[in-house]
């Protein structure tokens, strides 16, 4: 049963929020209402980098009747000229008596400056209401914009015993309808989808998103040292999204060159015989790709989290057992020698997915890796 | 909360039936509650193979108060005489009004013949409250009783990339305390212990159950179908439990009275190069060891796996990746070809056991295997 409280109205600004989930760009999803004398005078969402803030679209459907009433806001209002004019300012012009924020903003052009701005105007402010739930429904954004990286989500479908093919190389299907779904939702949540060269040959994938509804097609990222990538390839041909290719500067400059006029971005990461993923991931930071799934192989997968780049790991069982030695598994690399060494999920959480399992949590690196 | 009906007071039957599990041996788990006007006036479970049923143990508590009584009976009540009279008999003596079973007797001596017998006495009977729990609980007994053959339930501990232990062999430890704690009582509540004699030559197990309190100690079944079994093994000093050692008609005579003479009982199945598992159940089921806890290695679980006799899997999973395509999996096998033809589990279940994971479930063998 609801219970008629601050919470009540910061559940909603917070649930609106996590709908805009993948539309806002290297922006935070926030959400906002206005309430007063027990009626829900406006509500509002950031719907699109550039576009209005959430408190702007609430206070705009509040119009006059503003004036003393509450703002529930998922995030600290911003105290800056952005794209946008500072929220705060709309706020004290708005004339409203009490803002209920759940987090502070973690960009350091805000921190705490929109909340000592806001009390400055006489206003109360009370912060950290379901705070937790704040950040983590922004947890790719608050990486990006304390470190300008990407926050990379890796997921991956196998078997109960960790493979993702068959020995043979099957895997049409390893996870059911609803796994699938979900995974496809992922994609129209982060920026960016990233695959290795091996899967674009074995697999000739779109990386669009196929929902039951129009979705939004992530960036489509494949790491490709030796520039494989054949300018057929879907990926190429299909100009839905933008394409970049991760390579190194020993890449051949005619294969460069066909891959560029066919469209595709080609950045390079290193002069190794592979790509320096960890440049790689300073350089897409760079181009405003603020979060990115990893979608496989194994090889890229181990790399990955060797390197200590992968932030979040979802991984999906399908409740089967194939065997075979040489099927390949979700992580392809060098491996630890003791137990003890293995890289170590933290807040761990379980659920079905359907007739599948859904696993997931935060790798945590040692000082050894990363 | 509560509600007092039948099912408050079948729920108690078998939760007291349920803590028993381990100590009846190939007889099922029962728990019995007998009732009037409002008052419990006797309870009792079924303790030891040989020994009173739940229902004389509940009615003798009751005397002769159970005249005109309910009595709530996890399991349909005998009416044959095996080692203890029939319950149905001891019932109509004491002129109970009504009885209530959970569930119907799969042992063809009982099937039905219980409920007929109370009925012409013109007792009531209702039959099938919280029949899918009562099954449940004996999954092991209703296997045993139909088919003569143990119920396995295998266990294995692995990282979420499915490996057992590092490319170098360690595994200490996979999962943590509370998984292990678990494990310990699996051993409690199964006749017997399986590994392969791979997991004893690494590890010199003792294969004894471990608990903060006092817990039984399953039979020791070791797969060797060389006998490679060093007589200074834990499993044959330690002569607390018996132990079985699975072999061949091809195995080493003098190795086979070495094995004997330090109290080893050698069971031989089959004349080929590996021990007929096939075989080796039916042998054991005759031994009266109704229920296996198969504790791998890899090559046992995925030879069990392969000749379709794991009943049950129980999957721990600590929340950390290893890597290393080296390192042993779960399960080895030769493995499927096409992922449509993996071996699916019903019944899925997972849960969080500490801080590592727990999945279950039932095997499904197609008509290609078992």
């Amino acid at each position: 049963m609801d219970v008629l409280n601050d919470e009540y109205y910061m559940r909603l600004a917070l649930t609106m929020a996590a709908k805009a989930s993948g539309q806002t760009g290297i922006n935070p999803v926030v959400g906002c209402v206005v309430v007063k004398e027990g009626r829900i005078l406006g509500i509002g969402t950031h719907l699109k980098r550039g576009t209005g803030h959430a408190e702007v679209h609430a206070l705009q459907m509040a119009g006059g009747e503003a004036e003393g009433a509450t703002v529930y806001v998922t995030l600290e209002p911003c105290s800056h000229f952005g794209k946008t004019p500072p929220c705060c300012e709309r706020i004290i012009d708005a004339k409203a008596a009490r803002v209920v924020v759940a987090s502070g903003d973690p960009n350091p052009q805000v921190a705490g400056r929109g909340i000592s701005r806001l009390r400055e105007a006489g206003i109360e402010v009370t912060v950290g209401l379901l705070e937790a739930e704040s950040q983590l429904m922004n947890e790719k954004f608050n990486k990006y914009i304390t470190s300008k990286l990407p926050f990379v989500t890796l997921k991956t479908a196998s078997t109960l015993d960790g493979k993702i093919a068959s020995k043979t190389g099957d895997s049409r299907w390893v996870t059911g309808a609803v796994a699938r779904e979900q995974v496809h939702t992922l994609r129209h949540q982060h920026e960016a989808i990233m695959v290795g060269i091996g899967t674009v040959l074995a697999d000739d994938p779109s990386l669009t998103t196929r929902a039951s509804v129009p979705a939004i097609h992530p960036t489509r990222i494949i790491v490709d040292s030796e520039l494989r990538l054949p300018p057929g390839a879907k990926v190429v041909t299909d100009r839905t999204v933008r394409t970049i290719v991760l390579t190194t500067e020993r890449a051949d400059a005619d294969k460069r060159q066909t891959l560029t006029d066919a469209g595709v971005e080609i950045v390079i990461s290193g002069n190794g015989g592979k790509v320096d993923l960890r440049e790689a991931m300073k350089k897409l930071g760079a181009l405003e790709i603020g979060s990115i799934l990893l979608e496989g192989g194994g090889a890229l997968n181990g790399a990955m989290l060797e390197a200590g780049l992968i932030d979040k790991i979802i991984l999906y069982y399908a409740a089967k057992i194939i065997g075979g030695a040489a099927a390949p598994g979700t992580f392809t690399f060098e491996g630890f020698e003791k137990m003890a060494d293995a890289i170590e999920l933290e807040r761990v959480s379980v659920e079905m997915a359907g007739e599948d399992i859904c696993v997931s949590g935060y790798p945590v690196y040692t000082s050894s890796l990363g």
